[in-house]
């Protein structure tokens, strides 16, 4: 995977390489602008994140395509042995971050901080992106369990496995990726699809076979032909398997104005004391669709989503960055960068970011600060991997969910809701403001030097 | 991969395992609801689902992950010796495809053609949207090269490497992402990132660096201060290469208002003679956005297209779809079958698609038809896979990507349009159209007896 990576970081590695840099670099990884309707995010993807740094290696067979591409030999040679060697700082992931606090800080040679910056962008784009969509889904579905069946929809296999992953993070109770469930260990849901009720020759020989090889855990799709009549069938399988000491689990509706034919389920279904058959929905759900579905009482009980969230069709991407914030000069003394580009500036320096609570222990607000700088909250970025060795015990899925859920329940509710943007309060420490002011001006001097 | 797949695919198969039901199935794979803006597709992902048929089998330890899961032994034997048997039916990659055609005809006994869906949505859905929406940003580039840039924001790393695949069938000129050039024989591309030139302490030093390294393919970054001074220093290193008897590339910009920005440039290079010295631009691009651009009278010579292209933003997800059209009945006959569920409606039968075309050559209207019968115009769907065994032989991607643009260009142009979707001519056959009507009253009568 050393290969998924832009051509310009190899370029760009030839260009230091031949110029003979090889100083340290600080790099921050954070996200930049927020979308519409995302107040926060949760970061996820540091797991994948540090295992590639660790191994991440060059093969002989990329180094001959390198080589035909025309890269030299001396630098091909530097390629062949290359092994990550910097210091990383990160959060936690499950943290709630947001906009331009450093999320990932890291300090390498310049060649090395330069390839490895397309995966980590990747990664951490898509598993940030996807653990926030699903906390929103959790949050809508109102305590009902919800479980991700993305993986037909999402973009691509590593994108079905992420997906999986960090909804379960967000609070989700399960997947439908059966590699995911043995990979991750995540619970692993099915149903049946309308395929299997069509293939037997009646709706009720379709749902007895699948009571009869899952009688402790069906769940029977009842809108293949009629939702009603569906229902009234399940009822009937409901009745045999009672006979026989097990209970039907839930029915399942996926088509159609899921608050009435909830709402009519519901009643049939309780019109023959079979309250304890839930009913679980599915079909083109989000957080929008499942927060509208319950204010207008859908009797729904646990929700199956899929594409929408495990794409974040809302937002299909983070504004995820990567920027050089400092160097080291030819005196081995770091100094501070920074980037002007109009709409494009970046904070300068080694930073930390501090978390503020109230008293209850609720998120107040946060401050990004120089790194060794004296301040107020707890700092969030910990030291995960030196001299490219990791130093940090990689805490478990559950270990990860929890965290992510203990930090959901400490974010202010004014910056859950689905809709509106709010901003959190993220303030700028009094040195790092004076660090900036004074790059400001300097960076202006040394360009129009060069031109004069 | 094989466990790529929903627990329902699995489940459903133990439950066809448990009643004995192997009899063989027709499902089609197809696009339902076309999204806004988009009129046609570009069908594309062939290729992998040939060879995960081709090579799916279930590995010990999945079986034995499935064994914990609960699943019978009985079952777990038979997905031991798994292998696909069945036939393939598919359109060629490149093909442009409308709502409802089939585009992949799967027949094979039904627990097998149950358990490949998952991956063949997937798979399909992602390179067919990316496919569509790169050749969307080729049109509005008018012949101007486009490079794909979008691998670090990619939903995931498969989504990278499809993104980089996809984008070259639709027209692209190459990608910045190195593993998919190595794999795919795309030609890659590369520039400088921001942080090379601020990590000189002169901007002309790290133009210099590059220029030297990349004597004859220099692209320079010239926005990372300001852009104008930017290309005052790279017009100097042009001056320079000139004089060892190379010639500078292009530059590039990456922000701000790129119509100004980019007539500005263009400007002042061609004052110094510079004139076969080209713009390159990038930043947060897409079709409209180029469109817009070149609408404005921007001065740029190439594009350099990542995230909204590479996740298909304005419509992250395809409606692909995986319906079962016919079973075997125990007698051995393929009897029809078609789902009536509100809104999701579908074609029975085994069918093909017809393409009419218009004296010039052109595409004039699309029929679907049964199988066999006797209609006008050239049949799309060609048999790809039998019993099991690869039939066809495998187009490479340069292949592919001509036939791609040869289709593009039989497409007429009201149908390429940017905004606003036009809905091209399908028909449905006399004789798809009699058994549709024929089994629409079939299915209600026998849901109603089951009932009564």
């Amino acid at each position: 995977m050393s290969l998924l990576t832009d051509l310009y970081e190899l370029s760009m590695g030839a260009g230091y390489f031949k110029s003979k840099r090889q100083e340290l670099a600080t790099f921050d990884l954070f996200i930049g602008k927020f979308p519409k309707n995302r107040s926060y995010f949760v970061f996820a993807g540091l797991e994948q994140t540090l295992l590639f740094l660790k191994n991440m290696r060059f093969s002989v067979e990329q180094i001959d395509y390198l080589r035909e591409q025309g890269f030299k030999e001396d630098y091909l040679n530097y390629l062949g042995s290359f092994k990550f060697s910097g210091d990383v700082w990160a959060v936690p992931e499950g943290t709630i971050v947001f906009p331009n606090e450093p999320l990932i800080r890291l300090t390498a040679p310049i060649i090395e901080a330069q390839l490895v910056e397309s995966f980590l962008l990747n990664t951490i784009n898509i598993q940030t992106m996807i653990t926030t969509k699903a906390s929103r889904v959790v949050r809508a579905a109102c305590g009902r369990p919800v479980i991700e069946f993305g993986l037909r929809r999402t973009q691509g296999l590593d994108a079905g496995m992420k997906a999986a992953r960090c909804s379960y993070i967000a609070g989700c109770d399960g997947t439908s990726n059966v590699l995911a469930g043995m990979k991750y260990g995540i619970p692993i849901f099915g149903t049946m699809a309308h395929s299997f009720v069509m293939f037997f020759d009646r709706e009720i020989e379709a749902f007895r076979a699948f009571a009869e090889t899952f009688p402790d855990k069906s769940l029977l799709l009842i809108d293949t032909f009629d939702d009603i009549a569906g229902a009234k069938t399940a009822a009937i399988v409901a009745k045999e398997l009672e006979k026989t000491g097990h209970k039907l689990n839930a029915v399942r509706i996926d088509s159609g104005d899921l608050v009435e034919t909830s709402q009519k389920v519901r009643k049939l279904l309780d019109g023959k004391e079979l309250d304890y058959v839930k009913i679980f929905a599915s079909g083109d759900l989000d957080e929008y669709k499942i927060e509208e579905l319950l204010n207008k009482g859908a009797k729904i009980d646990a929700f199956g989503v899929g594409t929408r969230m495990s794409t974040s069709e809302d937002s299909p991407y983070i504004e995820v960055i990567y920027k050089l914030c400092e160097k080291m000069d030819k005196r081995g003394k770091f100094k501070p960068m920074m980037k002007l580009s109009k709409g494009k500036a970046t904070l300068p320096g080694k930073k930390q970011v501090f978390r503020v609570k109230d008293k209850k222990g609720n998120f107040f607000k946060d401050i990004i600060a120089l790194h060794n700088e004296d301040c107020q909250g707890e700092p969030l970025l910990n030291i995960v991997m030196e001299k490219g060795e990791l130093v940090y015990n990689l805490p478990t899925l559950a270990e990860i969910r929890e965290n992510a859920l203990e930090n959901l329940s400490r974010l202010p509710d004014r910056y859950r809701r689905l809709k509106q943007r709010r901003s959190y309060r993220v303030e700028i420490s009094p040195l790092l403001k004076k660090m900036i002011n004074e790059l400001t001006g300097e960076l202006k001097k040394i360009e129009f030097e060069a031109l004069s």
